[in-house]
């Protein structure tokens, strides 16, 4: 093992979420796998956007791996936001994969084993440097049984890594105080919250775990401006 | 994919209820599907008659699809709001379908996937722009086993947008804490909150997710009218 | 569908609970359900008795269905009060159905529909006009799996409604945070509170719902009086 | 039915714990099944034996039937009480029935029907007018499956009625904020309770429940002094 | 029954725990079982090395019956304390058996019934006055199955009383809101707290529980000193 | 068994933590476990490393066993700590053990036996003074049944004592609240808490359990600095 080779990869990916490379030290890692997580309508599928808009801006290809929603209707929810993603879309520079479509339409349940087969394939012929799967927690739906899992998703892991590609795994949040395998395995949590105070919806990001990097782990501010996720320095409250 | 294509369902669908409408930029989207929920006696019922008898007003025919109620029990309760329900029952402008009958007088429990074609073939023929169930967690009393749930409710979520058809589902509130697979799911949800405060009964509605559409997530005053649920611009309290 | 078909039962059915139907809108519907709910102690079968001996009072059978207390202790037990209880069981203008002996003597256990159909068929017999069951939840202990409850009482209520007799089922409050399905089944669920207060028992009566009545849903003071339960107009402290 | 019957048992059973009778209108109810719970080392023993030794002072056989302690190892420890159980130890005014013993030197265990009728076999044979089994909860031990116990206690608390005999069930609470099925069916509740507050242990009575008789449900302050448990009238704090 | 024989076991076992006596009417019963819980790290284990110390001191032979933990381990642990334990065990006034090597060893998973059977036997054999058992809830690992524990448990409560023997039994604490079986069959409970306030471990002693004998229940400041654990008389803040 | 015996392992392993060997008496005991346990992102792994750099500093080889991180990415993730792993790893004082590759690899799933005796096989071939485990709750992926794992991991803790082996066992925290089977087996206990205070996270150290050590087990301030995790005598706030 060279220290050159452990360095080679010190390049940072920008999130393209104005604010948050700051709180992660310039970006995410390279060959890294980061799960996005939060309840309904906290924003998880807006930040996995900005993350592939801000890739396709540098000319590197972006996948999007759809479970439920369809593709159009994904890029319509996100007209709302100047983030260039129809043209992006248009010039294939972010492509979407519809996935739920093809297991929809699959004839039986597959194992954890060849789902995490079927998603290297996809991600391999795509031949992407970024990628969102959204949302991770939903495979659960077309799997046969629950076994399995954590080993396999470690496995997927380690695959990605070798692949030289950095990727999003958007994750619904069951209850607020529970860890699943994903927080272990991943090799980052972003966390994104929102609760009510006095009546009011305060919305709030967190870095609960970045590996290998000086992280500023309090919650800070974050709102949906016309860029998408904004996150700011301070506390949200 | 065009913009053009994409840009054409902006139109909104205003649904019924005072002051909701300026909560959600207007009203829902077209072809989405929404979740209602809240405890018993929260006003789920109302909110979906008002969103008919809105369609009704501007000649869009609705369709309600009953599960416990019959359907003259919901008329007759909805007798004590100026929404002239009546009115359009007689004209067919609001159409209801006892569909828990028939599936009492089924001979044998359907299959999730049996229960999903059966609600879209009653859409279907009745040829409807707007659609309410009530309530869609009863479901589970007439399904064999809960497995395959997400699944095949993605399956219809799909199936529902191609047609063009706005959909109220209408769900119990099992746990305030808790997030079922619709909330996921559906383009939006719409939390109808009662607690006790000094020992009085508070109101409140809540935007907890709508997709696509900048919205106002606080929580807002709601009282229950003549004309139905109304919503306030203010705090609860 | 005509309004003087859905008008005709407009008329109120009185609780005989003092204070009570003023909460409601002056009474109870014909030819609903409603569910009576609290913890052990809590007064739901005074609630019950008296809800008889208002009907007594003004010519209208009662009839009430006992699980594990036997006739003669409920009207002993109801003696406390001047409800008349006693001349009332001695005209058969309220009438006492010991279904526990009934189904203890049984050599087998029933499945819901059998359980259902059984209470149809006494409820026809007795031809009365109001009814209470106590307790409703005791109900499990003699059915052979818990599945197809809520479906069986879906139907079952669908039945009692068509038959124009007003139903209270006494139920057990598992806990305070948790609604069961007779909750969402009914036409209105009254919940009598009884809380701690500096060691002091407060007790307190609320509406958490009622069909197609405008209702005050706030919780009021309750107290046994030689009345059985009152219901006044403030809160309960 | 005729009031004669009716009030032929409106004497009062002593509890023989000194300012109990006060909250429950001048003691129990003949006849009737009463439940005494509370956490481990809450006084139910002691006040099960204060109970008999009550019965015993005025000629009333009593018979405490014994799951696990051994009689002599709880007479030994009740010498610590001015209760004078010795004495009606030895004069058979109390009669302890070591049924732990008989059922752990049986060779199979017992279903809940079996159960019962061992119990009331035993209860006829030693012909007593209050009986105490301490405690209820510890008979899961000795019985196959768990079903089948509400309604086989429904039978036993029926047929102890025709018995004429005062019954206390110990039963050791699981928590505090869940009530069992022996809340239910018995006539009446008594919660022995204790809590932290600031540090030092402070103890309570509660009356949860007691059908027929007007009585006060607050906590009141309850005291292990030389005469057992004594109950005041003030609250706990 | 006589008093002579009743009375003939009311000396007093001391504790050897400066400080708990008192808490306990001068020490524990001759022929009863304690359990004595808390988390990790409260003490369990060196409290009955106190326990046992005590009883080497008088010329009692104390057993410790070791589960996990090896002999070599747990007395050089105790080394940190003036107890004087190395000294006992070369005069085999305190003797250990390493259950845990022998079950280790054992091609095969006991039954309660086999468990306890052992344990009477290795208790017989040893013929010791006190006996320590850490830990108590470990048993489960080498047991087929858990039910029958209770009843096992009760049995051999009772044979251990025939025997004169006074036994600990340490016991993890799965909760603190949780009464396990144990607490409920033995003559006493005795609690090791530990809490954090203000970011400090205050460490407490409490006796839940102590039958036949009049104690203090109230939470005592508990510290470890180079007497082992030593209870004062003041709350522990 | 001699004082000698006992004495000779009273050297302490300095733990490579700044601050932390003054909570300890000086450090960890030779030839024992300890659990180091935190939620995701709470600084096990740097922890674990400091404890192996700490050795080899000292010229004791240190064998880190990693169950789903690949051993350049442990690497490449220390490089932000001046810890000097690169030099260690190269000079082989600090040996990588890729368990996950290998287990990831087999064709069947183990049972726990045969798991911990692969684990002690790895251990005694690489001859090292001191073993980091991350992460032992990992292991439940790979092993065929939950069953027995609290017997073998007794067994294992065993033999790890007679090889006078130093190991630390990282651990993920599921609950704050739950005290898994390897707290009570473990000879001591390191919990890594981090909270949110006014929407900041605040890191603190707590020695939870440290047998055979007078230790403190206040929360203690931490903080991660280029020397990795650093404790400090103070409160966390």
């Amino acid at each position: 093992m060279y220290v050159g080779e452990l360095l080679k990869n010190l390049d940072r990916i920008p999130s393209g979420v104005p604010g948050l490379d700051e709180l992660i030290g310039g970006g995410f890692l390279p060959g890294r796998v980061y799960v996005v997580t939060g309840p309904p309508g906290s924003g998880k599928t807006t930040l996995g956007m900005q993350f592939l808009a801000e890739g396709a801006k540098n000319d590197e290809k972006g996948l999007f791996i759809a479970l439920f929603e369809t593709p159009d209707i994904i890029v319509r929810d996100m007209l709302r936001y100047n983030l260039g993603i129809l043209e992006y879309v248009n010039s294939k520079k972010i492509v979407f994969y519809d996935l739920g479509e093809i297991l929809l339409s699959a004839n039986r349940e597959l194992s954890w084993d060849e789902l995490f087969k079927l998603l290297l394939e996809i991600i391999k012929r795509e031949n992407a440097k970024r990628v969102v799967i959204d949302s991770f927690s939903l495979f659960e739906s077309f799997v046969t049984n629950p076994e399995g899992k954590k080993k396999e998703l470690g496995r997927f892991v380690r695959k990605l890594r070798t692949m030289d590609i950095t990727t999003l795994l958007l994750s619904e949040m069951l209850s607020s105080e529970k860890y699943t395998d994903e927080y272990y395995l991943a090799d980052g949590v972003i966390v994104l919250h929102h609760f009510m105070r006095n009546y009011q919806m305060v919305r709030a990001i967190q870095i609960l775990k970045m590996r290998g990097v000086p992280h500023d782990s309090n919650l800070k501010r974050m709102r949906f401006t016309n860029e998408g996720i904004t996150v700011y320095k301070e506390a949200p409250i």
